[in-house]
Formats: C-alpha cells, structure tokens, sequence
C-alpha cells in the first residue's frame, strides 16, 4: 500500500512538472539527497517510475485473475495451439505465457485494449446461433474470448445461444452478411450459410448471394481491419466425386446447372474469392470443408439423414431412406468439428483442409445405429433419391492430420446418444407447446 | 392512293361505329346493296376491312423498306431462325411474314410502340463495345432492330462502334453491370466480362464480381421487363476436361482455388443463377458455352493465343508458345459464333449448347498457319506453360446442330486473313501514333 501512495503522489507530481520548461538547474547529475533538494525527488522517482507502476499492474492483474467474476475486466491471453474444453466462462491461467504477454498473437495488436500483455481476441462468428456455429461460440466463449455473432436468424435459433445472453464478453447482432458490416475484430470465422438442401433450395439466388456476396462482405471486412479470415466450406465442393476417398488436391465433380448447384457452386466460387484475396491483398485466409456433422441443436426438420432418422425415430415414424440407401456418408460429431476449426484458425497453414469423420455409413447402416440407440422397433421407408445426391463422400484427412494435429475422436455411436437427449428435449417441448 | 383513301375513311366509321350499340337492324344478313343502305355499308366495308388493311400496310412497308434512311419510322420484322451477314443498315424484305405481322415474337408486346404491325425489338447487348459484342451490334443493327449497349470499357473499345453512332436505332451507355441498371428491352444478350486471362487476372474478384453480380442484375432486369436472357458462358466451365471432346452433360473438371478459377468458376456460378432464375422465377433464358473465337477487333495485346501470333507475326517478334505447344484449341470465327448466338436466342431451346469449332489445332499447328498467312519468315520462341491451362479443348456441337440448326462454316484458312488485314492495319495506325 505504501508503494501504491507512492505511485500516485509521482503520478501527481509528473502532472506539474510537464508545466514546468526544462532547465539546466533540473539536472539529476548533481543531486545527492532527494529528500532535502525538491527538484531532485522529482527526478530520483522519475527513474523509479516505472518499475512501480510494473509491481502495481501485477498486485492488479493477480487480484483480477484469482476472481473469474471480474475477469471481464482482466487481461487475458490463451494458448492459441490448444484447444480448449467447453466449459462456459472457463478463466485463462496460463501465467507461464507471461513472459512473451507483450508480443501479440500473428504480430498484430489485439483489438481488446489491455493492461499487460495478455490478450483476448475479439472474434466474429457469422452463422453464429447455427447449429455449428452456436458450438464454436461456446467453445470460444469458454476459453476467454470475446465472441460478437452475427446471424440473420434464416436458419440459426435464439436457443442456441440463449444460455450466453448474460455473459459481457457476449454479443449477438441480427445482420444479414448480404449487407457489408464494420467491426473492429481480429478473426472472423465465416459461417453464414443455409447448409441443408431443404433450406438452401428454398431460394437459390439468395444462397449464392450468401455465398458470394456475404464472403465478399467477410473479407473485405478482414482486409480492412487486419484480421484473420477462416471460410467454412464444404465437402460438397467435391459434387458426386469421382476420387473415393476424397483429398483436398480434388477438384470435384460438381452439376453446374443443376439444382443443388447454388450451393455447391457458391462455396467453391466462396472458395475462390478467399484464395483470391489471399494472393492479392494477403489476407491471412484458412479454409475448411466440412463433412456431415451431427449433435445437439441440429434443425429438427431440415431434411438431413441423422436429424431425420433421429426425429422420426422419437415420434415413432419410420426412417426415410431416399434412394436404396445403399450411399454412403460419413458422420462428424460437432465438438470433433469445431476443435479441428479452432486448430486451423490458429495454425499455420492455409488450407483448404478436410475435416470429417473417415468412418464411412450406408444410409442402412446408420438406420441400425439410430435403432439401436432410441428405437429397436424403429422401421424404415424407401423414397426416390433427389437429383444430383452424390453416391458417396468420405474425406481423406490426412492433411489434417499431419498439419493440424487434428483428428476425429467420438465414434457415431458415442456422439449419437448425446444428440439424441438434445432431440428427445425438444420434441417433447414441441409437442407440449402443441399440446397447450 | 385510292385505296388508302378508303382504308381512312373505313377507319372513321369504325370509330363512330363503336360508339353505336348493337342492335338487330345492323345485322348483315339482311343487306344487299352497300351503298344504298348507309348501315349495311358499314357492314360490308367491316368485312373487307381487314384485307384493306393488310393492303395498306404492304403499300406503307414498301415504301419504308425502299427508304432504308427512314427505317427508323418503320415497323420491321427478321425471320428469327435465318441468321443474316453483317451488312450495316441492311434492310428487312421478309415479305413473306407479313401475314404474322401483328403476332409479337414469343407471344409478348414490344417495346418498341408500332403503328402497323410489324414490330422491331429493343434488345440490350451487355459487353457491346467487346470484339464478340460489337460484331453482335452490328448483326442486330443490321437486321433492323433497336440496339442499347452497356460497356464499362475496362476491355471494350469505342472504336468497335464508332460507325454506328450515327444510328438513332443505336445506343451506348457506359455503365459498369456490377451496379444494377433499369431498361425496357425484349432481350438481353450479356456478354459482360473480360473473357482473356491478362485481362480476368488483372483484378479476380472484380472478375467474379462482373460475373456473378453483373448476371443477377441482367437477370433481375429479365424478370422485371420480362425480356429473354441470354448468357454467354465459357468452354472454360469445362477446365481441364476429361472428356474429349465435350458434350454440353461434361461436368467439367476446374479447380476452384487456383488463378484462372475466378473466370472459371464465376461463369459456372453465372450459368446457375440463370437456371435458378428459369426454374423459380419463369424467366426465358438461354446459355451459350462459347469457344475460342477469333476475328478482327480482338484485342491486340490480351495474351490469347491467335491475337498473339497475328500481332507476333506483323510486328516481325518470334511468336510465343507455352509448353511444347501440343495443347489443341478449336478456333471459331466470330461471325460463326454471333450467327449461332441469335440463333440461340431466337429459338425455344435453353441450352446450355457449345458453340464452338471442332476443327482441332494444336498451337504449333496454328503458328504455322499463321506463318503460312502473314509471313513465312516467323519464328517461335517457347515459354514455360500459366497454372491450371487446359491440355485440350474441342468443342462436341452436335447439339447445336440438331437442335439450332447451326453449326460454323468458316474455316481457320479462310477467317485468318480477315482478322491479319484488321491487325495491320491498327498495329500501322498504332506504330504511326507513336512516331507523331
């Protein structure tokens, strides 16, 4: 406390003596006694200044660091090589990254002023109240970041991300990425995208506005402020491939005029303006393609074969298999997802990278599975197979493997339980509200 | 004259006739002599009202097409499925659909306000004062219609349709489509965007912005006006195909994150907005893959390959190859390819339909024709191949054929020297302007 009376009183007096013009009889060089020669305490404290003011912002930042509550007034930094666990308000204590606190993450100042060092990121999530995205944001959320969400509600829910309303570092903006927007961020993870073909079809020409237009917005937005740019693409970039499995050196099979074509052809056109971005104005520029994913918070009814076979198996339907059921998919859980998103972004290496789950399913096979899981009594209904549905898709993710460190750890039938509680949830809630 | 005397007058008692209810005593079937019974008459001259008619408007349209400078005051009709020769001014003697005059093509009105029957159309040509462009005007032009064209000039040149200025049925605006334009036309030919890689290169996401927002803009425009669309796609939707040579069902082989893919994959996204459009909003549209052209008015110093050897050659520089020059082309004339393009327009197919000629070269090949043509001296000099350049590419037009009834007649021999002349003497013009 002594050396905090101390500091002020310096602070006070620095405040007068910039008014005073500097002259000769200031010189510190022949002063002895600080006590007894005024002039002379003011330079003898001014060379201890700073290593007051050092000692005070750490009793500070220990203080604030030892209460989670206030740590949105904190300094903060994490490791950016290792991803986090989901915990919601999890607090930072990595104090060995003390020592290099001062050099920001990429050499780029953070956008979140600080104290010392350590650094949060403030990072943009578009499509963030999706079903993925929502996900990220939890994880991102988690490990001491400030997350600003930005969806247009087409497809994302209010539910997903109703649990981080409270949460200071937490902010949710109704924007359409069709529409330029001006954020002062340092990443942004570009989401905004209807996934599912029944949402996508629903307005063709909006999904490549989406796609093109909104990743114009994105990186545009990313060039002007410095920040780093990761796109979500997808496996079907790759259409109805004629590699099996598929490497990301494909260049795909994709129907340019067929009516899937507005969103395969959108992501691959998203996928150039990213690289073209990258080449020309160097915008640090990462892209995944991302392969069936399924969890908690999935659109009950967006037509997607495990959301489907799980809704219907709850409501005691029978599972729809379009096609012979014979085509195979592979099936991510979305933790696995957004760990292998996180590990792009903070890596390295530009991309485009896999990331998917290998285990590869017949539509059968996952009908069993579902059975399994929620409904031994579960059947199963044959429907014609929709134009341009792709016979199989499996991803080669050993670029992933080898450059982000990342692979896929919960098997479909670990993750499928945890979606299905999710599931039972809100059907129940669904029919309660009929019901009322 | 006599004749017209008597259409006049008929068409008075028209009009007094129509302010008259009809009652039993006008009926016709009572009358006999016309001109003693005053009703009757207008009975009588109603029925030959119409061959009147016709006869005056043969006599107005002769008149009109023996006075080509007065074509402007005329109504005029092509015979949609004949393609014409480029004649400036050239006048439409198509007496023979007379008789379908007052049927407007694709069963809508004109634009154009007509006083007799015969309709001219106002169609809109996007990319006009281009090399294919221009040669399109002057076709259009030529057969009588009205003509507006939308350049930006980043590739077009006015010099391409200085000689029409003179023309009240001609139009220039410059205007970039990337921003939304608003015209009352029939058809839309968009042919907006630089087609040579130096030229899409030089700024990629300008490139795809003009092919992805020029293409909703034009067909925003189609839907609003309800005009017919036309899209001039690219053989490079192909990339570097597997097939050979390609059909119109070839899905092509592209790579999305490589340097050409912002032409590539925006044409592709082009081609899928025009089918989102046809299938959700019922516009007409159609879609032209076109192949390599050639012919004069291209541009001088765009890096392909035919203006690079002609201007190689005259100017006495080795001519470039890239590779080892065993990559074919198929090279088109550009009269082939506009005659194939209103063909395509006019008639009721969508396509997409290739239009191109198969006639195959490899670049050693075509230097040598070139050295054949312009001068037996020339010499070649051998550079190492761009990214992503396609190993072959020939066009299968049996489609086109069958159901456009078109195919190229101008051989490589015989367009050459039509294109050599046009080089000479812009590169003597050129060499002039720079010794002044």
């Amino acid at each position: 406390m002594k050396q905090l009376h101390k500091q002020s009183s310096v602070n006070h007096r620095r405040d007068e003596e910039m008014l005073i013009p500097q002259t000769p009889p200031y010189s510190p060089k022949t002063l002895k006694h600080p006590r007894s020669l005024p002039r002379s305490i003011n330079y003898l404290f001014k060379e201890q200044r700073l290593l007051f003011i050092f000692i005070g912002i750490l009793i500070g930042s220990t203080f604030f660091i030892l209460q989670p509550t206030l740590s949105r007034l904190a300094p903060s930094e994490t490791h950016p090589s290792i991803p986090r666990s989901f915990s919601k308000d999890e607090v930072i204590s990595h104090t060995q990254d003390f020592s290099v606190s001062t050099k920001p993450l990429h050499g780029k100042p953070g956008r979140v002023p600080v104290g010392i060092g350590r650094r949060r990121m403030r990072i943009v999530v578009t499509g963030g109240a999706g079903f993925v995205g929502s996900h990220l944001v939890d994880k991102l959320i988690g490990r001491g970041d400030e997350v600003i969400v930005i969806d247009n509600f087409f497809t994302g829910r209010k539910e997903n991300v109703v649990h981080l309303f409270g949460n200071p570092r937490f902010e949710l903006i109704r924007h359409d990425v069709v529409e330029p927007i001006l954020l002062e961020v340092d990443q942004i993870y570009h989401l905004a995208c209807p996934a599912s073909p029944v949402h996508y079809k629903y307005n063709p020409v909006k999904t490549i506005k989406t796609n093109v237009m909104g990743t114009l917005n994105m990186l545009g937005l990313a060039k002007r402020v410095g920040a780093r740019f990761l796109l979500t693409s997808t496996s079907e970039v790759y259409g109805d491939p004629l590699q099996h499995p598929q490497k990301e050196t494909y260049w795909g099979n994709v129907n340019p005029i067929g009516e899937r074509s507005c969103y395969d052809e959108g992501k691959r056109t998203a996928e150039t303006l990213t690289m073209d971005y990258h080449r020309g104005d160097g915008v640090e520029v990462r892209i995944a393609r991302i392969f069936n994913t399924y969890g908690p918070r999935m659109c009950l009814d967006d037509g997607r074969v495990v959301s489907n076979f799980v809704a219907q198996a709850i409501r005691k339907q029978p599972m729809t298999v379009y096609g012979d059921g014979k085509q195979t998919r592979s099936f991510q859980f979305v933790s696995d997802l957004v760990d292998g998103l996180v590990a792009l972004m903070e890596g390295e290496h530009i991309g485009p990278f896999n990331l998917g789950n290998p285990g590869e399913f017949t539509m059968l096979e996952l009908a069993e599975v579902v059975k399994d899981t929620i409904d031994p009594s579960a059947t199963i209904e044959y429907k014609p197979n929709t134009a341009d549905d792709p016979h199989m898709r499996k991803p080669d993710i050993s670029k992933a493997k080898e450059l982000l460190n990342w692979e896929p750890k919960i098997p479909l039938r670990e993750g499928l339980p945890l979606m299905v509680n999710d599931f039972r949830n809100r059907i129940l809630n669904e029919d309660e509200g009929k019901g009322s």
